[in-house]
């Protein structure tokens, strides 16, 4: 096992009903600053349930952070935040909201300008406005992280940061806000969950078995429950059990002393940067062609993966390998979540813009071992065509 | 699922050489008060390298906290924190010294007599003095809980309490601290870890399935490392996978959203305030009765167990569960830890003298339905003799 640290001070409320307690988390006399995205908390019912939660509190509401959020939405977020003296910020959403949320914390006091923040990856954080978050999209984990990335339009850039002083306060997860989802939100978040525990568990062994055990428990619920979550909208287990594993697939938890990945990813940000795919898309595609290609360096753990996750132990390590690669390909596209560029009407082209982006984004040396190069991306993405 | 609460705010420093860390961690002017118990952190060079790490900083020290601290013991050690003033507590040592300097530090600005703590359970607890753990012996889980037992010799009773202001600021955990530890506490970690895992997951099915497979995950990397961990005192990973499983099992993490049980523990603390046993020692011999007893209310946990932990996935059903309850005990014995009454030279007259007490501490409807009556209790221990 390798050292570290780990310290997450995040408080999960988790289950049915416990919006109402907002009024035990938020500070009685604090000027609240509500954030979310398109509308759809308005149509549900959970933002009437949030204000009713809040009671006399003085309440402003910032609308429209969008899927990957981006720099110029939360710099308006920003200042009227600073304009209404907001001294508790409440995230009411998925992952970009709470993302947008960190952002919008660490650069209301930020001296300078905050997009030097961003340059900086948060090393340069020394405060945030305290915050908290209602999740209503299991996918990213940020509810209970400090991470956050912020995209920048004008740059085509999607830049992530992180700093202890963004973890939220609490998270609140109420399964039954996932209800009304869109089957295609389901589907992208387990993909991505399932993507993050891949990021952290496939690279090489570290003697680290409980990590692993951890990691293969997070895979094997989400390969048993996400199709249910899909089918039954209103299977109130199977949408909690997806929502508590997003959670632990990105708290810290299982990357905890043993080595991590993160190629998929990074490759992944630029195809949304450029082309607008959804995060998980981009990682259905990148992620299978990135274990074929690396399968020399992940082999123990590929096959380790293919007996626990998959119950693959018959046959050549070769075979055995490839076919744990495509069940995992397979479960993507069964849980709606397309795995080739040509899905999306990308071409050759989009490897060659891919690459120079990366490029110019110093991504020249990815993964657990820093050895995916260029050409190793660029063959990833030919992999995926 | 069920509804539940996760908070966990300790950070954890894990690792070699991590002792040396208490100079970022612990404020530069604090006054520390160093609690520890037998004096074996002298003579392993534990003490002089947390000592060397605090530099500059005043430093007293109390020495003497015995296994299952005693409130006489720990009333002392409060004395001497408001005589000297100390801000910051650093325990150094396992469970026992973790669970007393608890006490100590809610303890010392408490109101009125520090008993009262023990009687409300902690709930009256509204302050605490900062301190943080250098954890020498990996079982209860103390460091990364905001839970403790203390004794009363004078009542021969052991009073759990908890409370959210005693959770350690940080816990560093060294795998290296451990090399010097006598076996016999080796085994009792291992033991002490494996109960507390099946205190949370032992019980019956609420689908929940990632808490399921992370239990199942930490028993077995327990039947695993632990005797390679006995067999090789110097063998880091072993020890390294002991010490984090030791604080994953009682972290509040496994437990959330499902049913807990908790009587094996309740009849094991009376042993251990009756006759002096170890802790773990009075946990192997409850538990494979009590597993035996109950085994019509936990059968399909039982089944489950005997499938994912002991690979048991043929013949009858009861086969199935006597044999995983019979290998549970068997790895108790593997371990060092002897599972009779007979063993530690106890016969039928301490039966009635437990459950004598059991009655006068009201412990008359334990487990996760709170049906375990006298009657069960006085039957599990018939069953151990």
């Amino acid at each position: 096992m390798l050292n570290f640290d780990f310290h997450n001070p995040t408080k999960i409320l988790f289950g049915k009903g416990r919006i109402a307690d907002l009024d035990k988390e938020v500070p009685a006399d604090a000027r609240v600053l509500i954030l979310y995205g398109g509308g759809s908390i308005k149509s549900n019912g959970v933002l009437d349930e949030v204000r009713t939660a809040l009671g006399a509190r003085t309440v402003q509401e910032f609308a429209g952070i969008e899927p990957n959020p981006s720099y110029e939405t939360l710099m308006h977020a920003v200042e009227l935040a600073r304009k209404e003296n907001s001294n508790f910020l409440l995230a009411v959403g998925g992952g970009s909201v709470i993302d947008g949320t960190k952002f919008v914390a660490a650069a209301i006091d930020f001296e300078g300008d905050p997009w030097a923040i961003l340059e900086k990856r948060g090393k340069n954080i020394t405060k945030a406005r305290p915050f908290g978050t209602v999740l209503t999209l299991p996918a990213t984990g940020s509810e209970m992280n400090n991470g956050s990335v912020v995209t920048r339009k004008s740059l085509k850039a999607k830049v992530p940061f992180s700093s202890r002083h963004v973890f939220p306060q609490f998270s609140i997860l109420d399964p039954v806000t996932t209800f009304t989802l869109p089957v295609r939100q389901i589907g992208n978040g387990v993909v991505d969950a399932y993507a993050h525990v891949m990021e952290q568990y496939m690279t090489y062994p570290v003697n680290a078995p409980v990590q692993d055990r951890f990691a293969e428990g997070i895979l094997r619920t989400l390969i048993e429950e996400g199709p249910k979550a899909l089918a039954a909208p209103q299977d109130y287990d199977a949408r909690a059990n997806i929502m508590w594993c997003a959670t632990l697939a990105l708290n810290g938890l299982i990357g905890a002393g043993v080595p991590q990945d993160w190629a998929t990813h990074m490759i992944g940000h630029e195809l949304t940067a450029l082309y607008g795919l959804d995060h998980a898309q981009t990682l259905a595609i990148v992620m299978p062609s990135m274990l074929r290609l690396r399968r020399h360096a992940k082999r123990e753990k590929l096959l380790q993966y293919a007996a626990r996750v998959w119950d693959i132990t018959q046959g050549d390590e070769d075979a055995r390998i490839e076919t744990a690669i495509a069940k995992t390909q397979e479960f993507f596209e069964s849980v709606g979540v397309k795995t080739r560029l040509s899905d999306y009407s990308l071409d050759s082209k989009s490897v060659d813009a891919v690459v120079i982006q990366l490029e110019s984004h110093r991504m020249v040396g990815l993964g657990e071992r820093r050895d995916v190069t260029l050409d190793i991306s660029r063959k990833v993405l030919e992999f995926s065509l």
